[in-house]
């Protein structure tokens, strides 16, 4: 009843709509969490910018501050924000103090606590509504509240507080949105039982940043320079970058759950990476063509390896935590406090260029950017000391979304002066006025066209406007939540034990968190001092590959990451004394699953693999066309051929494939690899043939009691496996004991028993094929990880 | 006779070797050309410095100046030029001028203009060491004449002044070993009729230089530091560079004939380049397997394009020729006198990386350099103000072999410091002392690691020491000579008539000739200023392709090289189109030797084409095994397909060979290729054909009056060729014309009767296949270049 009071004076009031004007209808917005921290910091504030930005737009509006409180409580603690609220210097005074009195008189506190309370406040907005005559256009509840208490409030929303058709319902959402890809998509699928997507605004406040929300529009006006250079050609590399000062202090309870790469990296960061990496779409302001462009960008990701990231925490961190969450003494926390990853995108646009993404607290300087620096293609002919450094080619090119703070202090957009004057929105963005003194990202300021908002916004008084405006792509969308949470969970699992590396804090940290590429990876540049070393106990990963024997042969043994390096790496030297001593290399590679990590290891990290001069054969196959998912050869094409450069004649895929029909006797498809093999390779002994070991003894495509290639001098055969596709075509015994080398690869808990078996038994390869591996004169070696070693 | 007391004088003073002690034997050093410009300034002087170094070697010498100079006249002008040499200022001036006075007695002036001068000559040498019982240990012979008078005296040396069985025989060349291929071959073809190769001692005074002479000796000692950098993974680039202040005034008849590509970049920057490049031998002192490497590293040399250069000539160098060479008014040189250069090598360790070559004269400062600039692979987390500079993993990291002059002044060798501290040679390389405020390749001097030769020497005397001690490795073999002349020869031929860029001259010369790389080729950065643009006619590069209609199709026409380009870049939009819209790019490719040029064109300039979604089919092949140099599919991987990322289910070779017997009727070969187009092409319709035109108008593999193939519905057919290999297999004219798009390229002068004829001829497919060529509803563009279509 206040409120219908307080609506029909304002509506009365001069300097304000008639009637008419209102013809858009009511939107009544509910601020959940009224009285928390986020709302009292930016959302009381972007609602009333709201309120002064659209009080003339034909909309009516209501706002409704809700919490637990007990009512007379909450409302004295809401109107204590309220009535701070600050002018902003672009505002008359005078309007702003009549739009902040009536903005007082439109809102309300509600306690909402039970299902009761919901239903009141439904029902309070419909007589309002009907009372002022007015129609629904929306509403808009605010989520400011901790993630546990999500499902419930949805849950009352949706039976409770809906709009009559016709009008519209959004439920703004705050992160955490989830922990790894598992909670994400439970959240995500009890949030979906309540809300249509359309429904949902899941907030990420960088999408409100200005110089971030500005990253496609200026992709999008500056075409026709960047579609020829944003590209792997000309871009070198790409930094995304959120540094702090400050630390974790009174947050571990939060801090200590997540960590800086699900607080900052997963999220802001990802943001800023899609917006660049993303094909531009046609329109950049519709937000289904961004949205699908942006999943698109996901999908193009490299996976993360545990080598992706290198791992910093500052070291009072540990402390912190004991004293906020009672620890005891000599608790250890492996959370990290700073990250730094490696990315890479296969996408045809961006192959091989580094993204790298970086953020910790307790560093030097508090900054956000993004640095797009662009490869030098010059060469300068004239001496540097006579060159004109802002305008030559040799200077750096690079464009930099500033997000704020550093030494600019403010969100500004940088482009070299070199590469060319880019297309600004007038209106929003002008050119600033450059302090020569000042150096940033290697050169002077000078040397940049430097634009900054004509009006700097808070991120949340942006987002809450596009809230209003249902500017869906300024936030995310479940499909982009979950993809993000895709991408980032197997790092997040990897790196779970690792022990970061400590560092001071602040401007002592000096060259201790700088890190470098090596081979696809990242590794910290300087060695760690012992001063900081934290005595934890050795991790897996520090061990080193361990050398015995096994069934009288050579046994490299170590965790499986290791042991599959060590066998590539070997697999390298192997090949590199193949060719120069003999100009080729004959390679028989095995299907199935243990291979894949080896060949992906072998496509990302052996760049001086001579593959020109390898030939590649098939130690099995299963009858199906090549092209199958199940083929070996196409699992073997996926993960290694298409990224390496093997010759097209040097590709030796099994024949299984015939007069268009699979495995049949007469096509004689077995004779025809022999033959092949007794062509190309001397004495048909191949360099290196790759074994794996299954858990009933077979090796290669030869079964327990196979009819063929366990005994006899058949080189190449077809046999039946006990599981599907049943038929197969393999090397022999007789075959791969001809080889100068045979390495079995065995990873895995579930190999352990074969493994201990066969540890045991003699040679008895009709029981266990495996047990006739035996080289006439070449060198079998075991590669078998700890898991199928030691249970 | 004289000669013989001064050697008795010699031998009997106390400070020099007993009898005992020049065991070693006698060597006469003869230099040809000895009152000439070179051997006034350096020659002299380098054998007078291997006087004092080897004076107790065990050897004994004598020098005998020879000119064609009548004696008395050539005698007072060489020993003017003898009495002026210098003494070092490291020796000692008593001993100094005591060898001096030496040096000046075992000389002797020699008219050599007659064969009988050279007998006497001989006869004299011979006289001599009998006289004083001397055993012969080599003779030297240093031709320091113009290259006209290098046969007639080589012959004169050849029969009259050979040594006898036991001592060897050196003589040195000094260049211009000729002027391309061609004739560089004849002269060392003449040069071999008359010297061993072991004999013969070709002079680039480069490899005299320190800093280049140390570049192997530098990576054999730093091995352990470059192993793992010295290769495409980590250098981004380099640049090998020669910039002189003077012009060529005074020296244009000289200059004219040759420009800078044959004066400096053909010999001294492409040794540097390849002691760069080459892979160390194991020894790097043993001058064959030097010499192997770096013909191998020659081998791996990408072909150089017209493109791959680009060419300036300062402004004043006309009217120099015109003075100098008594040319009319108008006369216009395309001489360079600036020429930046791109190379790159296509061996496994230097894939990508860019080689800049740039020298000219004229410039703003005269220095020489190869720098060899590394990736930054690092990312520094501290901001850059509070960055330790000289050691920070973010800064530069380069090696510099400092040539001469410069801001250095000097020769030097720079390591940044954040790489790595050199291993250096004691004694002959030592630790400079660095002035701070210096920069040099953008860092302060104080970033390097900087080390200067102990003992300052000119090129000449090392050079000279190296002929003394039989270093072959300093000197240029016919092998390399030869090789470096293939390399060079074809951008030589491809420039000749192309107008360089004019510049002013000196600092004048502003950003005007700095170059950018761009795809692979070369181009200035900036664009001509108006004013100095010469009025030279148009070249044909500068025409624009040309449209307009050829039998009712669209006719595209320009020089080869243009035309080329255009139809590579139709077919990159064509194929990103057909991605786009449905997938998958269907191309099929022809045969022949026209296309090589457009599948060189598109492996190299067409990084975006979508290769991962293109099948490539084949038009046409010949009945011979794939891996045989004469199949179409051959010719196509070895010139596209293995330098681009095709899937391998994408790529399908016409199947010729089956059941080990090429194209059979009865294994229906044509039947299962168009089975297979049926498969996996919508509609059999091509995305792109792409056909040529033969001389008897025949166009895939279908001949005037074949049976097959020009009428009916089958889609491939098993043909006979008029010429070898006779059977062939080839799409028929019903396939072709369901393409979408049919491209006709023609190019040649050879093309030019058929061009002319079918441009007349109705649809008469019986006699000239090509007219059968008419996509029922595709489109049929023609490429022809100026050559086939004008004649």
């Amino acid at each position: 009843k206040m409120l219908g009071r307080v609506l029909c004076t304002v509506l009365f009031m001069g300097a304000l709509p008639s009637l008419a004007e209102l013809a858009q209808g009511h939107i009544s917005v509910v601020l959940l969490g009224a009285t928390g921290d986020l709302a009292k910091k930016y959302l009381w504030q972007g609602l009333f910018q709201l309120y002064m930005d659209q009080v003339s737009s034909g909309h009516s509006f209501t706002f409704h501050g809700a919490a637990l409180t007990a009512p007379e409580r909450g409302q004295r603690l809401m109107f204590d924000v309220l009535k701070k609220l600050a002018c902003p210097p672009d505002e008359p005074p005078n309007r702003c103090a009549v739009l902040k009195d009536q903005f007082l008189k439109l809102s309300q506190y509600h306690q909402l606590k039970t299902a009761e309370n919901y239903t009141a406040l439904n029902r309070e907005i419909e007589t309002l509504l009907r009372q002022e005559g007015l129609q629904e256009a929306g509403r808009i509840f605010y989520f400011s509240v901790p993630p546990f208490a999500y499902t419930e409030i949805a849950r009352h929303i949706n039976s409770s507080c809906r709009p009559p058709a016709g009008a519209w319902l959004r439920v703004v959402l705050e992160k955490p949105f989830g922990h790894d890809l598992r909670s994400a998509q439970q959240l995500a699928a009890e949030l979906q039982s309540f809300f249509r997507e359309e429904e949902m605004y899941r907030v990420d406040h960088y999408l409100g940043k200005q110089a971030v929300a500005h990253i496609l529009p200026f992709r999008d006006q500056n075409r026709q320079f960047l579609d020829p250079i944003w590209n792997r050609h000309h871009v070198e590399r790409v930094e995304i970058v959120l540094k702090e000062t400050l630390d974790a202090k009174g947050r571990t309870s939060f801090y200590e759950q997540y960590g800086v790469i699900r607080d900052v990296l997963q999220n802001h960061l990802t943001e800023a990476l899609m917006f660049l990496t993303m094909e531009l779409p046609g329109n950049v302001s519709r937000a289904e063509e961004v949205l699908q462009n942006k999943l698109q960008a996901f999908q193009s990701l490299r996976r993360l390896e545990k080598g992706s990231a290198v791992l910093g925490q500052y070291q009072a961190y540990a402390s912190q935590v004991q004293e906020e969450l009672q620890k005891p003494q000599g608790y250890i926390s492996t959370t990290p406090t700073f990250a730094g990853v490696l990315i890479h995108s296969d996408s045809p646009r961006w192959e091989g260029v580094p993204f790298l993404l970086a953020s910790g607290k307790a560093l030097d300087e508090r900054v956000g950017y993004v640095r797009v620096l662009f490869k030098n293609r010059a060469y300068c002919v004239q001496s540097e000391a006579l060159r004109d450094a802002g305008h030559s080619r040799c200077a750096a090119k690079q464009i930099i979304f500033h997000i704020g703070h550093g030494a600019l202090h403010a969100p500004a957009l940088l482009v070299s002066r070199n590469l060319f004057r880019p297309v600004m929105p007038k209106g929003s963005w002008r050119e600033a006025e450059t302090r020569s003194d000042l150096r940033l990202f290697g050169q002077a300021l000078s040397d940049y066209y430097v634009y900054s908002p004509a009006k700097e916004r808070e991120a949340y008084s942006l987002l809450i406007s596009n809230i209003y405006h249902g500017r869906k792509d300024f936030f995310i969308t479940t499909e982009n939540l979950l993809a993000s949470w895709a991408f980032w969970t197997p790092l997040l699992d990897s790196i779970s034990h690792r022990p970061p590396r400590l560092y001071p804090g602040g401007v002592q940290n000096q060259h201790l968190l700088d890190f470098e590429m090596v081979g696809g990876e990242v590794a910290f540049a300087v060695a760690e001092p012992a001063a900081l070393l934290d005595p934890s106990p050795q991790m897996p990963g520090d061990y080193k590959t361990i050398q015995s024997t096994f069934r009288q042969s050579p046994l490299v043994s170590a965790w499986a990451d290791d042991l599959v390096a060590q066998l590539a790496a070997d697999m390298e030297e192997a090949a590199s004394r193949a060719v120069a001593r003999r100009g080729q290399f004959h390679l028989a590679l095995s299907g199935g699953s243990s291979p894949v990590v080896l060949f992906q290891r072998l496509a990302r990290h052996h760049y001086a693999f001579p593959w020109q001069h390898t030939h590649v054969w098939l130690v099995d196959e299963r009858c199906v066309p090549l092209t199958d998912a199940e083929s070996n050869f196409f699992s073997l094409h996926k993960h290694l051929l298409q990224s390496v450069r093997v010759p097209y004649f040097n590709l030796h895929p099994m024949p299984v494939h015939l007069n268009r029909r699979l495995c049949v006797e007469e096509d004689r498809g077995a004779e025809l690899y022999a033959q092949e093999i007794a062509a190309l390779v001397a004495n048909a002994s191949f360099d290196l043939v790759l074994l794996g070991l299954g858990t009933d003894g077979h090796t290669a495509s030869l079964f327990p009691h196979s009819e063929h290639g366990l005994e006899g001098a058949r080189a190449v055969v077809l046999t039946e496996s006990p599981v599907k596709p049943h038929q197969r075509m393999s090397f022999s015994l007789a075959l791969i004991n001809k080889a100068r080398q045979v390495s079995v690869l065995v990873l895995g808990k579930g190999k352990h028993d074969i493994t201990t078996l066969v540890s045991r038994v003699g040679r008895q390869p009709r029981k266990w094929p495996i047990s006739g591996v035996s080289p006439s004169s070449g060198q079998l070696v075991w590669y078998v990880d700890y898991e199928a070693l030691l249970g």
